[in-house]
């Protein structure tokens, strides 16, 4: 590996966990009025864009940080659905 | 190019309007209380360190979704900042 793939590999870790820290908010406030249910449409539909890419092409760093995704953005539309405000 | 790569740019692309919705919703509605600050200060560093990803690879379609999603999620910061609530 390259140094180069190194920062992939950093870029991939922090994609990861962007979503974890607005999980955590809303599950906390129970809260989330404020956040656009059409972000979280888009954001599973191009995170299952990037798994099938990722299975397709064997690349296992795509795989498993959409798969991490696509988890924490169904959790997310389910708080979306649940907490009324 | 192969049906995958394609399958590539449509997930860049998807990529690049995720927060589009979040944005105008954020605009509209001048309220952002829900939105989580270090999701948008994890969104920027994840977009950067991809971003020069891209420009080490000369990787015209990562540096474009990239770029796009670094000026859309510092226009996010901004409203989390201005607007109060």
């Amino acid at each position: 590996m390259q140094w180069i793939d190194y920062v992939g590999l950093f870029g991939a870790a922090l994609s990861s966990v962007t979503v974890v820290p607005q999980v955590i908010k809303a599950w906390q406030t129970k809260s989330v009025g404020d956040l656009s249910i059409w972000m979280v449409f888009i954001l599973i539909g191009n995170v299952s864009t990037w798994l099938f890419y990722g299975i397709v092409k064997h690349d296992i760093a795509i795989i498993v940080a959409n798969a991490i995704i696509l988890f924490l953005s169904l959790l997310m539309l389910y708080f979306k659905l649940s907490f009324k405000k």
